[in-house]
């Protein structure tokens, strides 16, 4: 917040509209955003992405193995969460353009746009995945699914906190939708 | 597209600007996507709601009955899709309120924000469902999660049939805050 201010007052000083000043303090929060939402879904592809589990006892014929692709939302999870991050990355161009012509306008109507596209790509990753977590922790009696977080301990918590990041990511997003609406309604 | 054009033209007729009339043509599509997207999500929640089955045959001490909220998920996609829903309706007020004044800017602004956010609500709950829906077909065979749709055949087709009002819903979201960045960025 002193950052921002600082921006304000400096731009005040030698611009002509304060309007100017407060719309480049939120391009840097939304440069700032963008970092963050980065570093949650980049660690989240990740974390899921590197997840396994070998029990300590086996059978003759079987091995008991538990990995993050056994179920395929998991696989869609990673996918969407590296797509989503890697969106972030290129948009980051964009919104360091925005930090210096405050008064860009089209530009910002369309980051507003792929944002949304971006933030329904990464709920639909976190959610699904969300729904799966919550069966392999507690089962479902009435359709026979067993909780199979009894077995696999480190595997449910490890996909459980992979689910933290991505869940960042949609809040982040949501907050960068409110700061280019903002950005845009003052001029 | 022929209502929009008579509105446009008609607008051109007495505004001096043409822009105001293609911000009204937009108005107007923002309205009726809107119609639309009410029709998606409630008819989601109902057919989902609704859906239960009982097969022919029991036991002694068991009937076999299917109904939505044996899984927890299915009653978020029927509360997600009543909320959505209900925020549509709410919003057809201030997107009325578009057509007639269509150079309102703040109040697009804070309509793009809500939005987003029930584009949120709404892909978590058709997309956690369409997670469930998959195993409920499909199975796991790692998990041991047995396909119930084998049993349960006309359950099955009902809720996969309930995901696509919801989806739809999703897409028209997108386009409303497409429509809405594009009403924004024309002034």
């Amino acid at each position: 917040m002193k950052q921002i201010s600082d921006v304000e007052l400096g731009d005040k000083a030698k611009s002509s509209s304060p309007r100017s000043g407060v719309k480049k303090g939120l391009s840097i929060l939304d440069f700032v955003l963008r970092l963050i939402a980065i570093v949650g879904t980049l660690a989240s592809a990740v974390a899921m992405g590197t997840t396994n589990e070998t029990l300590p006892f086996f059978t003759r014929f079987t091995r008991f193995r538990a990995e993050y692709d056994d179920l395929p939302t998991f696989t869609f999870f990673v996918v969407a969460n590296a797509i989503v991050s890697g969106y972030l990355v290129l948009s980051l161009v964009l919104s360091f353009f925005h930090i210096v012509r405050s008064n860009a306008q089209n530009s910002r109507v369309l980051l507003i746009i792929f944002d949304a596209a971006m933030l329904g790509l990464l709920t639909a990753g976190a959610s699904a995945s969300a729904a799966i977590v919550y069966l392999a922790h507690n089962g479902n009696t009435n359709t026979n699914w067993f909780a199979i977080c009894r077995q696999f301990n480190s595997f449910c918590e490890r996909i459980s906190g992979s689910l933290i990041g991505s869940f960042v990511g949609v809040g982040v997003f949501l907050l960068l939708i409110l700061v280019s609406g903002l950005a845009l309604s003052r001029r």
